[in-house]
C-alpha cells in the first residue's frame, strides 16, 4: 500500500517508503539493512584501535560509452550501495566513526534536470528515504569536512584479490590538508561484507529463488534447433517480468556441446550463439540481480531431458561431489580441504566409470583432478557475484592447478553464503596434451576420453549460506537425474 | 546452411562464414559492408588533400565494473564497428591512405585462454573472417608502422556534438616519432556515417522491423495493474528471442501517466517501476539494436486500448506534426526547419483545440512551441543511436529553446537516416512558470491545461531513411488511432 498510487495518483519516484520494492509479488528490502551495515564497518575500523577520525567514500560514477552520448544504466559500486543503498549516480558518503553518524553527499543538480530526468528530490527526501544523519550537496563536503575537524581520514585503496585491481580513494577539493589513512576502510568493508546479515540473506534467497525459478522455465522449454541466446532470453524475461530483476549477475554461459567446456562462453566474443543440438548437453550458468545482490546458479541437462548412461554417470560423478561437499561444509571447515574433497569424488566416480585408471591418490598426486575441473570449487558471493574478502591478509594462494584458482582461501564463517561449483569437462586443450603426458597419459583411458572431446562439460552450481550447523541451500533446481528429467518432461518443481 | 553444424558438427564460434547472422530468421550481414565503408572514408582523407599516411584506430576495450572482476558485456566502439566489424575487445585498426590497404591488430593470447574463453582464432582466421588485406597480432603495431614508414598517422581526435566528448587518439610505444594528424580522421568518419550504405540500411531495416514487431506485442500484452518495466522485459525478450538482439540501443523509457512527461524517464534512479493505470498514456520509447546498429522508436497509446477525446485530441496533434514532417522531408530540406514545421503544426493542432489563444505567429514568437515539446524534432541515427555528423563544420547551434536541443543542424542528404519525434508533453516545471509569464502566460488556457498536469505526453517517434524524392518509413507500427485501437483490441497489425 505505501507504494500504490497517493492521492494524487502518481507519486513520485522519490517518495518510496522505508524499503526498496519493485511492486507485485517482489521483495520488500527494508531500508535499515544499510544503518546495519554502516554499523558493522564503523565497528571494523574501531576494532583496528581507531576511535576518531571519518571515513570517505565515492558511489558509483554515470559512464558513457567511449565518447558518444549513450549513458550506460546505472549501477551502484558494490561498497557504496552496501553503506547506502542509494540507486542515483555521483553520490558520496562520510561515515563518523567517533560519533558513528553518517553524511549523504548528492548531486547538485541543474533547474532543466527535472524536464529530462524527472523531479529533482529535496535534500530531506533523501535523508528520509535513506535513514542517514544528514544529507548535503557533492559541492558542500571541502566545508562539511572542515567542520569536523577530522584528525584523519579513511579513504578506500586496497587490492581486490579477484580482479587484482585497486580500490580508488575518493577525494575533494583540499583533502591534501588531511592525513588520509588508506587501509582500514578497504579491510573493514571486505571483512563485514565476508558475512551476511539476516537482511542481506533475504535478498540473497529471493534472488536465488527467482532465479531458479527462471532455470526451470527455462529446462521446461528447451527444444533441439533453438539457439542457445534463446535460453538466456527466457532467463532474463523471467527475472525481470516476474522477479523485478533488471540485470543479471554476470553475463549468461549457455553453452551446448562443446562449447560447455568453455568455462566463460557466453561473453561478447562467443555470444550464446550455437544451435542446440538433440540429446547433447547444456550448461547454463545464469543468475540475475536484485537491488544489487547476486545470484550464481549453473544447471546442467541434455537436450531433449532424457540422460544417456554415459550423461548420468558424468553428471552424477559431479553431483555427488557437490553432496559430498555440502554434507563436510560448517563453521572452521577449510574451503580449500572442501575444494580437495569435490576432486577425490570426482576423480574417484570418474574412476569407476572406467575413465582412469590407478588410484584415488595417484590421481590427485598427478594432477589429474584439475584436468576435468580447472576452476575453483566455489566463491563468495553477495552484492558482487565473486564477492570480497576471500583471501584475507596473510592469506596465500596455491599453486596446483585447480586450487590455484579458488577465489576464496579461507575457513567458513556462519553467515558466508558461497557457491558450490564442481564441474567435470571435457577440454581438448587440457586433455589433448595430457594424453601424451609421461606420468598423467598412463592415467587416462584417452579411448574412453577421446571420444568425449566434443561433450562438453556439466557443472552443478548451488549458492549456499553457511549456518552454525551446517549449511543452508538457497538455490532450488532439480538436482538429480530423476529430478531433471521429471521436471522436463513439464512436471512441477519442486 | 554455411553456420550449420560442420563435419565435426562444433565448429568453433570463429568458423563463422562471411556474414554475421544470429541464426534462425535473423538478418545476415555481409562483412563486406566494412570493405565498402573502410573504402569510404578512405576516399574522405584522400578528398581532404592527402595522398598518403596512415589512419590508426583503436577498438573498444574491455571494461570491469569498478574495482572488481565482473567483466561488461563487450559493445565494439562505434566507429571501429564501423570499418571493421569485428566483435572481439582490445583490437587496433590501420587504413594505409595510399594504397587503400587494410591491417588488423588482435591481442596475443595466453594459451589458457582457450580453457576459459574459446578457442583461439588464428591470424588466418580473422584475415579470412574480416576480409582485412592483414592481421597481426597489437604487439606487432610499433614494428608494422616503421614498415611502412608513414609521413603522417592519422589518429582519432574531435569533438561529438551530442556528448561534447573529445575522440581518444590511438597510441602505441613509439608513436612520438612520427607526425601526428588529428583532425581528418575524425571528420571523414563523421561525414562517412553521415549517409548510410544500401548494406547498412538493410540493417536498419532489420532493426526496426524487429522492434516494431516487438512494440505491437507490449501494446497487445499491455493490461492496467501491471508495472512499466513488465513493458519493457516483454519488448526485449522479443527482440532477443525472435530477433537474436542481445542488447538495447538505449535505456527503455517506458513511462505511464506523468512519467511521459520526463524525457529521460526509465533511467537507474526513475526505473520504470510505476504501475500501470487503467486509461492513463503510455508512453514506450525502446529500439534494440542488431549487429551494432541502432533502432528508436516510440509508441504512445491509452492503458485498454481505448482513447478519450481529450486523448485523441493532443495524439493527432502530435500525428499530424509528424505526417506534416514526413511529407516535407527531401534531400536539401534543412532539418532545423522541419523543426519548425512541427512547432506550427503542433501549436496550430493545440490552438483548435482550445488550449492556446492568439495566432500561430504569435505563438511561435513567444516560444510556446517548446513548453510542450522541449526536445529536438530528431537525430541521426545509425551504429549509435544518436549517430555522429549533426553538426558538420561550421554549423552553429541555435539558442531558441527546442530548437537549440536540435542534435542536427544541416541539410538532409540522400542516405541519412534520421527520427522524427515530434512529441507533445505537459511538463509542470515548464508550464506552471509559464502560466505566470507576461508574455506567454496569456497565450495559455490555464483552465484547460492545469488539469493536464499529470497527464503525461505523447510522443511518435518513426525511423526514416531519406530516398531521392522524399523518405521510406522504417518502422512499421499502428500510428492513427484507428490502428492502434484495432492493434490493442487484438487484432493484427499491419
Ligand atoms: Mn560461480
Ligand atoms: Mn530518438
Amino acid at each position: 500500500p505505501a507504494m500504490e498510487d497517493n492521492v494524487a495518483g502518481w507519486p513520485s519516484v522519490y517518495e518510496s517508503p522505508a524499503y526498496y520494492w519493485q511492486g507485485e509479488e517482489t521483495l520488500k528490502v527494508p531500508r535499515s539493512m544499510h544503518l546495519e551495515n554502516r554499523d558493522k564497518v564503523i565497528q571494523g575500523i574501531r576494532a583496528k584501535g581507531f576511535t576518531s577520525g571519518i571515513a570517505l567514500l565515492a558511489g558509483g560514477e554515470t559512464k558513457y560509452r567511449n565518447d558518444t552520448d549513450h549513458e550506460e544504466l546505472f549501477r551502484q559500486e558494490s561498497n557504496f550501495h552496501y553503506l547506502f543503498g542509494v540507486k542515483d549516480a555521483d553520490c558520496f558518503g562520510v561515515l563518523n566513526v567517533s560519533t558513528g553518524k553518517s553524511a549523504l553527499f548528492v548531486p547538485r543538480l541543474p533547474a532543466d534536470y527535472a524536464i529530462w530526468m524527472g523531479k529533482i528530490a529535496s535534500l530531506a527526501d533523501f535523508k528520509s528515504k535513506y535513514e542517514v544523519d544528514e544529507v548535503l550537496y557533492v559541492d558542500d563536503i571541502p566545508s562539511f569536512v572542515q567542520g569536523t575537524k577530522p584528525d584523519l581520514i579513511f579513504v578506500y585503496s586496497g587490492q581486490n584479490s579477484d580482479s587484482k585491481a585497486m580500490g580508488v580513494p575518493a577525494k575533494f577539493e583540499g583533502i591534501e590538508q588531511y592525513k588520509l589513512e588508506e587501509q582500514a576502510l578497504h579491510e573493514a568493508l571486505f571483512e563485514a561484507r565476508v558475512t551476511k546479515s539476516v537482511k542481506e540473506l533475504e535478498v540473497l534467497k529471493y534472488t536465488n529463488r527467482l532465479s531458479s525459478e527462471a532455470h526451470i522455465a527455462v529446462m521446461q522449454q528447451v527444444r533441439a534447433g533453438m539457439m542457445e541466446y534463446q535460453m538466456e532470453a527466457l532467463f532474463n524475461h523471467y527475472c525481470y517480468y516476474v522477479g523485478g530483476m533488471r540485470k543479471q549477475s554476470y553475463t549468461a554461459i549457455c553453452g551446448c556441446g562443446p562449447n560447455g567446456a568453455v568455462l566463460h562462453y557466453g561473453h561478447g566474443g562467443a555470444p550464446n550463439n550455437r544451435r542446440l543440438r538433440a540429446g547433447a548437453m547444456v550448461l547454463n550458468d545464469m543468475g540475475a540481480e536484485y537491488y544489487c545482490y547476486a545470484s550464481d546458479i549453473t544447471c546442467s541437462f541434455p537436450v531433449g531431458g532424457r540422460f544417456t548412461e554415459e550423461q548420468r554417470g558424468i553428471y552424477e560423478a559431479v553431483l555427488d561431489a557437490s553432496l559430498a561437499v555440502m554434507r563436510a561444509m560448517r563453521p572452521g571447515v577449510a574451503w580449500g580441504a572442501m575444494h580437495e574433497l569435490a576432486e577425490r569424488v570426482l576423480v574417484e566416480r570418474l574412476l569407476g566409470l572406467g575413465y582412469l585408471s590407478g588410484t584415488v591418490d595417484e590421481l590427485v598426486a598427478a594432477e589429474i583432478p584439475a584436468l576435468f575441473m580447472p576452476h575453483g570449487l566455489g566463491h563468495l558471493m553477495g552484492i558482487d557475484t565473486h564477492d570480497v574478502g576471500g583471501y584475507p591478509a596473510g592469506a596465500v594462494r596455491a599453486t596446483r592447478p585447480g586450487l590455484r584458482s579458488l577465489r576464496m582461501q579461507r575457513d567458513l564463517l556462519e553467515g558466508m553464503v558461497v557457491t558450490v561449483e564442481p564441474g567435470c569437462y571435457f577440454v581438448p586443450a587440457l586433455l589433448e596434451p595430457a594424453f601424451d603426458h609421461p606420468v598423467q597419459g598412463p592415467l587416462l583411458c584417452a579411448a574412453r576420453l577421446r571420444p568425449l572431446l566434443g561433450f562438453g562439460g556439466v557443472r552443478i552450481e548451488d549458492d549456499v549460506a553457511v549456518t552454525v550447523g551446517g549449511i543452508e541451500l538457497l538455490t532450488t533446481v532439480p538436482r538429480t537425474v530423476a529430478e531433471i528429467e521429471a521436471a522436463m518432461s513439464g512436471r512441477d518443481f519442486p
